[in-house]
């Protein structure tokens, strides 16, 4: 047994079929002791950016782990599994396709990096047939290299090391600031129907008394009134906000309802912002 | 470690964007070997009732525990954060709005309570920074609260003692019984579809033979036959049953189908129900 | 203490309401430390075909383990309730309908079965009262059944010996092959709309080179061309293709998006297939 707390799990498979559990069950035929620790298997579908920024969030919080993650809209093509060892000691496993960048920056960047061989994988787990299958790679591949990492096994055994700098991203989000206004992309809408963009609240260097003026571009282009509030309960009934949520982003938000369907933003529309006119401008 | 054999939790965060592994990895970073019993992260949102019936439900099934519970539309306000110990030996961790209510009369009712505060959490969590958010007390108070009752750190290091009798309570669901009728709050609509009223199938005084009339108000006001019954497939199809569902309410429900969809009913809707006229009155 | 890994649970009971944490917390009560590995919960309602081919698929590929499985639509009449032990060592535990035996004929077929008595496993569980609800059998029986076979209780102390061959079966879903064309049941339709046929892809005997024509039945009849891939990202933006899924089943998928929209396929729809005229004919 390594020295890790858990395998954290993020997919996008969603829970029903099995698809989940076949990996989990793999792993604890590898691994009987250690605990799986269920990030989110709701990412969007096949949603790189989506999987990659609900990683980076949720790893930091918890102590030393060995993190799984599979968004592969590319399973069975030639893109390269990785597992990826950062300073504090993690390790994330998933394809090389961006979904793991962000969490690894946000836990000091990359130590070493090797590029697995499935093959290989699947023969130092004993499980047969030797090649996988070619759609389902977190069963076959990456869920058994986790568990192979929770068993203590070095990683250089079950591929060749690779340069950090050969590793895959994902592209950038939209996010500009200009004088008086913002144009970011919606990077998520959670449960509650709160639209959060691609930026934090400090780039936008407001003031608590600023009005805003919001436009969802590509959309019939109304233009919706804002203001900035600390916390859904500062907002009146149908008063739209912008807040700080948890992660540091701008997020528009309504108290008890959804943002979202207000405004009929989705992932990925541009939400243009600009400041009302007044004497007020920000420094 | 404490004496809790795992902290359970309950939310209406869902699955997506990771909030859910965002309090369970907080968890595990102050105490790694706690197991942590998902209850729902379905619940309605904001719904502190629907909340509260499913903690109380399932709380006093399992051994004691410590029960996390976050439905906290009032985040960032001034709502109180709750430590709650009772006399089975279980802690309720939660916002002070009538959420964990429920549950802790299930278990016999307050033995002491606690004002968590959250600097004093995080500070104790030895989290950064000590400010909690303003959107997100789940992760930045409730969970790290959690965790620390369930390393056996005594709760009133977290906060000052507060009287059972301020703990506030939620609204009682509206359910009245008069002679050959009732009148009650649909509290539950499960994955079947059955619907749960706000009234023990008891409180009906019903006799297996009695034919009855329902009707949901609000709705188009049309009139339903319905029989008392034991279980589903006692049912023929398309016939609406009224059983005492798993927690001892009236429920009515069809056999294979969905009885909230036959009817219009939603959580919230009010049933009324009446007997057929019939020489068998009740006693 | 028994010698299984974990119990592995499975339902259509969806994690709204509480359901898959009453069972959970009433097995805690019962056994604290063994833990409970989740399958699935959104299983189609009440589908016992869906159930037990998810259950089949993942039972596999864990270690020996107890089954707790329950899509129950019968629950509360006479339909049995069984705990089957097979060859590998693992429990099934669940209603007498079909659910267990695709899971137990792939583990090696019974080696001993039982038909409990819910009131001698209440009993057994220390439970009140013994006797169970009659639509909830998943905590009152099923759920308390699996717990006491986890602590090593023989099962012969919970009910009475049961033939293997008085098992009852689900009925098969539809598959035709014949010369040229094949006619099968959608089985499945996964989070990314792929549609997985009741067929393995090497019953069809294709080969690469194969056009086909597919027309779902039932509906407009339109008729699509599709062709065998290896994997999604073989297909072109648009492009309907057949694959072999990770189950070995033949499976219509698109590259990134839903196959099941497309062609407005759903459970239960009959797909037919037939190979487009040309002189390279299956041998």
């Amino acid at each position: 047994m390594g020295a890790h707390a858990y395998i954290s799990f993020l997919s996008d498979y969603g829970w029903t079929g099995g698809y989940v559990a076949a990996c989990e069950a793999t792993i604890a035929c590898i691994t009987p002791t250690t605990r799986v620790l269920h990030i989110s298997h709701e990412i969007t579908l096949g949603d790189v950016r989506d999987g990659g920024a609900v990683l980076a969030r949720v790893a930091p919080l918890g102590p030393a782990a060995i993190h799984l993650a599979v968004v592969d809209p590319g399973v069975g093509s030639d893109r390269g599994a990785l597992a990826v060892h950062v300073a504090r000691g993690d390790y994330f496993v998933g394809p090389d396709n961006g979904l793991l960048r962000p969490a690894i920056e946000a836990l000091g960047g990359v130590e070493d990096a090797w590029l697995l061989d499935a093959r290989t994988v699947r023969a130092q787990a004993h499980l047969t047939p030797v090649e996988p299958s070619h759609t389902f790679h977190g069963r076959d591949v990456f869920a058994p290299a986790a568990a192979l990492l929770a068993t203590g096994l070095p990683p250089a055994v079950l591929g060749r090391a690779l340069s950090a700098t050969a590793l895959r991203a994902a592209p950038e989000p939209l996010a500009e600031v200009g004088p008086g206004f913002a144009r970011a992309e919606v990077r998520e809408i959670d449960r509650f129907g709160n639209v959060a963009l691609a930026l934090g609240l400090e780039q936008l260097c407001l003031r608590d008394s600023h009005e805003l003026r919001l436009v969802v571009e590509e959309e019939d282009e109304q233009e919706w009134r804002s203001r900035v509030v600390r916390t859904f309960s500062d907002l009146k009934p149908g008063e739209l906000g912008i807040l700080q949520d948890s992660w540091g982003r701008a997020s528009l938000a309504l108290n008890g309802a959804s943002a979202a369907e207000l405004l009929g933003a989705r992932l990925g529309s541009v939400v243009r912002i600009s400041l009302e006119f007044s004497a007020d401008r920000p420094a």
